[in-house]
């Protein structure tokens, strides 16, 4: 599982070294190594503070009782209890939220650039706070549903990129050879949307030990992987969704250290709205908005096939 | 009680409606309008949903035992039990947060004053979910100390106006005639701990029922009506901590309406760390962090009085 998540982490470093050289727009460096330099910051201190908030969590009973743990492997995880702490989402999403903002303060962005990212910010704080709640007061499903969308409106005010499509060539003859479509206030509907299809989306894998995590961390080292090298193709676009995505895959794994096979802990709604809306916000902040449902395949798969299960088919 | 509620309530309504005709910059007065229209809407909607919460929270056991009822008031309140649903303030805090974001997307803002809302309500959210999680988890101390602080950053690095104060007369020939002091980097610092006395000056108040609700809506009311004067005098620097405490003074009272002697629910940290970030929030941004001192003076004496309690002396 280490070699995977090694492998994982080596491409972007890979991509990074071979090209650190070769970079044009050098002025992206700093900040990118004060961003890395502060992620590893937020990976020990997470690593840290889940064993502390473990036992806080325990203590209020906050926990759930790993099914997945057959009498021998339980064992092997902890041989006094199966109970299983939850919600343990809240130690790297507090982490990476103190780390985004003293980022903030470190990293000198313009002023639009400071708008996006304080929209962001609120959007996922919310998201965060609405998981939590949720986790400790199992919230109705409505609520899931209606203040996600809500949570995405800041983020969808402070976006200044885009509101057209490029169409491909083959489907433009169709439409009279309009190569660019301009959607307008369907293409914010369509980001609204997102938002909650990428919070739930990770939400509903739930049930296997670090599936959560583990989905979660690749797809934000996809993202980091795709902004690096938009950054070094003289994109400085890429740069903004770094900047978010880096202390979360860092978090993320401190996380995922805990929460794999035998988890330690569960992670609770907390982590899986934290996830969702981070790359929501990296997104759509970061004008790849299309390119990010390709880092999704697999979970609008899940979401396909999970269909029948919902309950107003 | 609702009688000096009444009152309180009616000093910026007089103001407001007396000053309406002579008002210079009508421009403002469709904002004011539309942001009381929701705000009534979140009395409402927050008057609604605490009951709903009432139950949720008790079944989750969330609860406090409220010491101050002897048996012979007991009974007026509930009859069955002691028990007071806790940690009520999530239900003002969101619908707050709601409306806020919302009125985000129907009042036009300039990009400046969009970063300083977003940044503003940035804060608010980080502490509403430090102040749940506390309220859940019972955290420590310096937790209580280092995180307000981590949250004031975003509102203080959005914050545009001066740094400087102004020294009165008779101070001033004592430093030779210097009118103004430039105190830059000390008056951000001045902030942040402005942002942290405001949190837990209001939260050391608790253990009456109502009276932290009530403090609140009394200091809320004051910002009301000081910028519905600054409005009015033609100082637009007001309008923008109205937007933001209209929303809060109303679900305050809402709030209260449960809160208030005999208690059939508790507020916990969550509304105290909610109701402080926000003061904290209009006073700096709205640029009178000095003139909020002022609202404050009860909340400073019971401050002075308690210093010995505190540990470290």
């Amino acid at each position: 599982m280490i070699l995977i998540m090694t492998m994982c982490l080596s491409i972007p470093a890979g991509i990074f070294f071979y090209n650190l050289n070769s970079v044009e727009s050098k002025e992206y460096l700093q900040p990118i190594y004060l961003s890395l330099g502060l992620s590893m910051i937020a990976f020990f201190l997470t690593y840290k503070m889940i064993p502390i908030f473990m036992e806080l969590n325990y203590a209020k009973k906050i926990f759930g009782v790993d099914i997945n743990k057959c009498e021998d492997i339980k064992n092997l995880a902890d041989p006094d209890r199966r109970e299983v702490p939850e919600s343990l989402g809240i130690v790297p999403a507090t982490v990476f939220l103190v780390v985004s903002i003293i980022s903030q303060a470190i990293i000198t962005l313009s002023n639009e650039r400071k708008l996006e990212f304080n929209a962001g910010l609120l959007s996922i704080c919310f998201m965060i706070f609405l998981g939590f709640a949720d986790d400790v007061l199992d919230l109705r499903w409505r609520y899931k549903l209606v203040l996600p969308t809500i949570a995405s409106v800041p983020l969808i005010l402070a976006y200044s990129g885009s509101t057209s499509i490029i169409i491909p060539d083959f489907i433009s003859s169709f439409l009279g050879g309009h190569k660019e479509i301009e959607l307008g206030i369907f293409f914010l509907i369509y980001m609204s949307l997102l938002a909650v299809f990428c919070t739930n989306s990770i939400n509903i894998y739930a049930g296997i030990n670090g599936l959560e995590v583990g989905q979660s961390i690749i797809i934000g080292i996809s993202i980091l992987a795709f902004n690096l090298i938009e950054i070094f193709s003289g994109n400085e676009q890429g740069f903004f969704p770094l900047v978010i995505v880096m202390p979360f895959v860092f978090t993320s794994l401190a996380l995922f250290w805990f929460n794999h096979f035998p988890a330690k802990c569960f992670i609770g709604d907390t982590y899986c709205y934290f996830a969702g809306m981070t790359f929501a916000c990296t997104g759509i902040l970061g004008h790849f908005s299309k390119t990010l449902l390709l880092f999704f395949i697999p979970q609008i798969l899940n979401f396909l096939i999970s269909l029948p299960q919902v309950r107003i088919f």
